[in-house]
């Protein structure tokens, strides 16, 4: 306790000082680092707030709210992360990719391990619910060659919003997800339909928050995808329809100008026929480029 | 969505811009700047920090685990929020004093309304357990006037160090507390046993970090008082124990120099049958002194 001897008593000018050299025998020394710049900007932000003893309790109902909303299948403060974009400048850090290959974005909660193994061409859309898709792209390393045996592993929300997962019995089990992997040509293709803008879980205190802050909780309509191939780092991304009315104001700030992709509408019946499509539909040709590991 | 469009979508470089410009239709102004912090010393910590998503998921799950620890009895936010000097700072803001008023400090969760009012004099330790001790001083004004009028309620842990909310049954209820009006010499006395020190609850996410961070979980010997007079700030504070093992290192760094006592043991026959006390006992001498409000 010599350091707590040597910082003296708390007061409120040396505040984070007293508690980081409390701290001082965190024998990980890493969990020391990360709570010596928690406390320290913590502190900043109470001294900068000023905040009354009602608005610290409320901040401390407010998070025990969030703690409580959360179930085996609802994270809160997960939510929370994604609104305040913590979530995404985590993504951003852990992703910084060499000039020139695609850029990530976050996860999501709605991945599944295991989706269908499915021949180039496939339509991912088993309930012929919705506006048709066709998309097509390569996947390219940064000096621009093709990428053989790379795994697309792709889901989406349906023309409603919603994914499979969140309509069980609704939708059919792996609708609209599937798993491709590409040819000596690095060229992908398949069948989907024109994803639709969504609302994250707004009916607990995040959704509040968001209120509070004048935002809507809608992510605006985007495709998911991991890219993996020997030798390349896995790609976790989305394209984004750039006509989407919340592209400017995904609530999670997941979109990035490198993801907007060119959702064209086609009236041409000849190729909606061969596609078994109904005129017009939509076409996306997008490109990844994946990037080696940094050594 | 003009703000959002300025600054463009997110990157890792403008991310708490990004963030900060979307809450911009906040319709509450305090809310608003509130917030604004947050997220700017969100981000700067994240990006000092520098987390992997496996170290994002520890905290994610940690925040959890703390708002999933509390309920009617057990607030575990206020904890952490105590064990990381926030709860001090926020007093420390809300209570700023006038050259020569007594500090204030954390008021705790063992306050109980309505405690026995008493006259002076009056042993609050209804079992008779512990060792026996004697506290006087008196309340004055930053003039050093006494403050006539002046009532003062104290709540103090037993000598095994829990307050009689914790031992429903075992010690009688209201033990160790009472509440005293003073007069016109600003004077106060009663009868007491010594405090003992104390852990905080550590069965939980705090207690675990306590434990990481290479923390005991226990405060210092300690009365506390709430001191309220017509025509002064009421105030809100305890009287530490100098010699107690536990003052350099409060869990919740409650302890200030000016707070503390002098613990005096008195070997004298005569004075302890007056006080009906066993020799040798505790005597502690400590003047209050209350500011009027600020202007």
């Amino acid at each position: 306790m010599m350091e707590a001897q040597e910082q003296g008593y708390f007061t409120e000018a040396n505040s984070a000082e007293v508690v980081i050299s409390r701290n001082s025998a965190a024998k990980d020394e890493r969990l020391k680092a990360v709570m010596a710049v928690i406390v320290r900007k913590l502190h900043e932000a109470v001294k900068e707030i000023e905040p009354t003893p009602d608005e610290w309790i409320k901040a401390i109902r407010f998070l025990t709210e969030t703690g409580q909303m959360c179930n085996e299948w609802r994270q809160e403060f997960i939510l929370l992360s994604d609104v305040t974009g913590v979530s995404m400048l985590v993504d951003a850090i852990n992703n910084r990719k060499p000039s020139g290959a695609s850029e990530s974005t976050v996860l999501g909660p709605f991945h599944v391990a295991n989706a269908p193994a499915l021949p180039m061409g496939a339509n991912i859309c088993l309930d012929h619910k919705g506006e048709d898709m066709i998309i097509h792209g390569r996947i390219l390393d940064t000096g621009g060659k093709p990428v053989a045996g790379a795994l697309l592993d792709v889901w989406q929300a349906n023309d409603e919003g919603f994914y499979d997962v969140q309509q069980k019995g609704i939708q059919p089990d792996f609708n609209l997800r599937g798993r491709f992997v590409t040819g000596e040509d690095g060229r992908y293709w398949f069948r989907a339909v024109k994803p639709k803008f969504y609302p994250i879980p707004d009916d607990g205190p995040v959704g509040r928050l968001l209120r509070a802050l004048g935002r809507h909780p809608h992510r605006p309509a985007h495709l998911h995808f991991i890219l993996s191939a020997d030798g390349f780092e896995t790609l976790t991304t989305h394209i984004f329809d750039p006509d989407d009315p919340y592209i400017n104001s995904d609530a999670v700030f997941g979109v990035k100008e490198s993801l907007l992709a060119d959702f064209q509408s086609v009236d041409d019946a000849e190729r909606a026929k061969e596609l078994d499509f109904k005129s017009p539909f939509w076409e996306v040709d997008y490109d990844f480029v994946l990037a080696r590991p940094r050594s």
